[in-house]
């Protein structure tokens, strides 16, 4: 029987108990969502008592199966105001499934400027303050040091940084890595919340966990088989994303016209060169050092996309050089350095904010005329003042719709105030309709349309026509939602949109482990449930129809090279949801 | 037959038609409100094209009737994102009026970074390109002076200073007063309208401009002074607030326990002597010179509820020194100084910026650190930096809801985005269903419910119980709605609130000026229908009864001394806007 562990940060106490039976049959985000539908009161302040964050593993976390370790943090979002999901690699999620635990949940709020530390283990839970020497602005690379001195290199850690601990709006919660870098549920805030309750940080000690109990050994082996081959045999999940990382989409992106550059003025540059996958590759392979063109964010990842990128001299500068954080900085800011990029990255990291949400912001506020366009030196200083908690850093971390208000900007690139990401939705209509729709805020992750749109998995539209939009918006939110449950990487999508067998395989990889007999239908209908209890949450806080919209300019500016505006009707629009 | 103007700055024309039949009987608020709802896309960005501002002087403005000189402003916010109707005194209603131009509609936006300024003369509309000395940070004050040299101390002035200029959202409009002073249509960032549209200014010239025509001149002369007596006699509008102004409300909110103070942490405080308006009336008197304890913010005003504030040498400061601006600098920020309260107001009003969203803005700060409590000289360095754009500045001029985004607080006083003013609504349970539910925002203007629960002016409610409050801030709201209509100052109310003959009286003048025969159900008809049309606008712009609710601190905080809390369930602050 798994555990369901709940923190009350007002009491400072920690009760653990089975699983309630209605969450039984539920991991990540289904998990998450349902709970905080439960639980939290949709119109708390998201920074109040009264909203509670949960941390969950996937449903196939801590197994063997490939690409399973990915861990969801659920609560009310500060940036938003919706139901928020947010999920990352690194090493928390195999521990806690392995520790048999269902979920950690805390809630409640001290009194008091104390900071702590719920430290989770075997033999329970137990709450102490955090070493005064990480707090008030110390990074989180150096907070994970010495916290691994304190508790020891082996522990997982989910840690608010300096944004976290402020309760900025793009702050988000940083999980240690199998390297003791980090890695980052990075959207909506969540690391505000964390701040909010006071905990600085949750070090997870495995010693002594077994393994995840597997009902069907043997299926379960022979279909991780299946699902492994159908990964790596894919072009894009075996071959592309490893040589060239998610950075291989600015090339791609650029010549489809949807590269939004200039906060959101064109749809594509002409310094791609200096800033794309196969710079990126080139560049770390010259340099060698402790540079690494190829490597994962979890144990058992095999697709592995992330890198390590490094200096001149071949110092460790950042991984998980992600393609939308070198998008936003890049084009978007117009920065021209890969080099000037990987520290801001590595700043962003360090200060725990949402890379994205931060990029879109930069560009925003260059728009607004606080930042010289292009300037990142100017970026990085105002990256790394936001763990001194100046003004001009303060703008920037409270996100994208913040710098529009401050600036008095129309042109300002949000959807339920979070940023949109690196895919112009002009350009890239599908990809348009998933901004606008998703419970969660402008998110690519939330329906990847950019999929059958730009690469042709799984789908092949045409990115500037409405045509099969719709359908194919709904169906990708609907899929997402299901594999955010199960603790896999968005990115094995590639591998089974278009190989059944893959697809199947992934479903026996869950009937074996729990001796159950899920369909492919049982799955749609797991991905339309969370979706349902998602707006159910938002519909309680307020949210309509009317917030499913994209920002008005895009639909009378439009964008290079194409033309195109955004010419989604209303009521379009308004049927994505409709299932 | 009065005119309605147009000017387009998308192509910098103007036309002048007709009134269009169905706003004909309209003035003020009517009009304005009637005109955004028809006329604006309410899911329109409120600072791009699609956003529409108007200008329109109330239905007895122009003529002799006494308190009649209030212009409405009406807009999409944005600040709120709802309809916004904000009123003024000054001189420009009367000339409006009397030049015979029923409205002003600013639409559309031109290209390029030039700021103009709109001549309206009897001879027609002239766009200009703004003076360069007015722009990029030059203030209000100046500003006045600068364009009084061009086009003549005689021109009636609306003005969007640097803040407006800059497009915040907290940026008023100035309106020149008859002193050559200002008054602001302050709440709700119809300044940041005005700038986004890149208007510097509107210039009334009403030379040439004759009488407001009346139909029955003798029966319009008997009716006003019946009014004007009404007004004179009564305790609160003929004594009170000529003597101390609007500030006099110090030691009553006070007593009454409903004062906020230290960011709505507590309901009274030890230092009001320091503030309260027997100080100021004191002080003025006092100091001579240019002070003066009692003075009226437009021609014709007999309640005289302004003041010049001057320093110890009697050279001016300030005026329009209201309770408002000094409950939120002087309670709830703890500046104990009612001198650099006054240099913080002349500051406000010189950048442009509504000084009771400042107020609590600032408020708010100090709670989460940015600004010392109390801090008087800290305030009001970064009010003046507001016309520098600088970063804590534009944090400020972002209004109370972006200070709460950037600082992490869920104490953030505000409804609809808007700060909540100066009357705590734990301890004035009634002001706080005018705030949970008007269409515009936390605004004590929109329903005064101060008057039955405190002042005990046309009611007697208990300000700490729920009964009656409910019917009462519908009546208020309704009621207010429809005097916003009229040009009337809303503190004719106490005058005519408990006085059956000095309302009748005010009707009386309405249907003597236009030949008509309105009665009582008439004028509660006309409220009703501008609520509604402003209900209409919210509603299309995605706000629903969910976002009809108080800050949620409010009801687990109690507030001292009377240790109450919001307790109105949502069930019952929905009855609120059913009529």
């Amino acid at each position: 029987m798994m555990k369901f562990i709940r923190v009350d940060m007002t009491t400072l106490s920690s009760t653990t108990t089975d699983v309630p039976e209605k969450y039984a049959g539920l991991g990540g985000r289904a998990l998450t969502s349902n709970f905080v539908n439960d639980e939290v009161k949709a119109s708390c302040h998201p920074l109040g008592r009264n909203n509670k964050l949960i941390i969950a593993p996937g449903l196939l976390s801590g197994t063997s199966a490939p690409n399973s370790g990915r861990i969801s943090v659920g609560a009310k979002s500060p940036l938003t105001g919706t139901i928020k999901e947010s999920n990352s690699g690194g090493s928390s999620s195999q521990m806690l499934a392995k520790m048999g635990i269902k979920a950690l949940v805390i809630e409640g709020m001290p009194k008091g400027d104390k900071f702590y530390i719920i430290k989770v283990a075997m033999d329970g839970v137990t709450i102490e303050e955090a070493p005064e020497k990480i707090l008030n602005g110390c990074g989180n690379y150096d907070a994970i040091k010495i916290l691994n001195e304190k508790y020891g290199d082996h522990v997982g850690m989910a840690l608010a940084g300096p944004a976290g601990e402020y309760r900025m709006p793009s702050a988000n919660i940083s999980f240690k890595d199998p390297d003791g870098n980090m890695r980052s549920a990075g959207r909506g805030g969540l690391g505000a919340v964390l701040g909010s309750k006071k905990v600085k940080g949750i070090v997870i000690d495995p010693t002594g966990a077994g393994n995840v109990p597997i009902a069907d050994p043997e299926a379960f082996q022979a279909a991780s088989k299946v699902f492994a081959k159908a990964l790596l045999d894919h072009p894009v999940a075996g071959q592309g994303l490893a040589a060239y990382g998610t950075d291989v989409l600015v090339n791609i992106l650029n010549e489809a016209g949807g590269l939004p550059a200039h906060n959101f003025t064109a749809g594509r540059i002409d310094h791609n060169d200096n800033i794309s996958g196969e710079t990126m590759n080139a560049t770390i392979s010259e340099r060698g050092g402790e540079g690494k063109v190829s490597h994962g964010c979890h144990k058992g990842c095999i697709i592995r996309c992330s890198q390590w990128y490094a200096d001149k001299q071949g110092k460790y500068i950042t991984s998980g050089f992600e393609y939308e954080t070198i998008w936003g900085l890049g084009a978007d800011a117009g920065i021209k350095s890969l080099d000037a990029i990987a520290y801001i990255d590595r700043a962003m990291d360090d200060v725990g904010v949402d890379s994205i949400e931060t990029a879109v912001a930069v560009a925003t506020a260059m728009e607004g005329g606080l930042i010289p366009w292009g300037d990142g030196e100017a970026v990085l200083k105002i990256v790394k003042g936001i763990a001194k908690g100046e003004p001009l850093s303060r703008i920037i971390a409270g996100g994208t719709a913040i710098v529009g208000k401050v600036c008095g900007l129309y042109r300002v690139p949000v959807v339920k105030d979070q940023g949109i990401p690196a895919y112009d939705p002009r350009a890239v209509k599908g990809i348009g309709l998933t901004y606008a729709t998703t419970t969660m805020g402008a998110d690519h992750t939330a329906g990847y349309c950019i999929s059958g749109n730009i690469l042709k998995v799984g789908a092949d539209l045409d990115p500037l026509k409405k045509d099969g939009q719709i359908e194919y918006a709904r169906a990708m939110q609907i899929g997402t939602a299901a594999v955010d449950s199960t603790g896999m990487c968005l990115f094995v999508y590639f591998g089974i949109a278009d190989n059944p067998a893959g697809y199947q395989a992934l479903i026996d990889m869950i009937n074996a482990q729990y001796g159950i007999s899920l369909t492919s239908a049982d799955v749609d209908e797991l991905g339309k449930s969370v979706l349902k209890v998602e707006l159910e949450f938002n519909r309680k806080a307020g949210f309509t129809n009317l917030d499913d919209r994209l920002p008005e300019f895009m639909e009378y500016e439009p964008i290079a090279p194409h033309n195109v505006v955004w010419d989604f009707t209303p009521e379009e629009i308004d049927e994505v949801m409709k299932f």
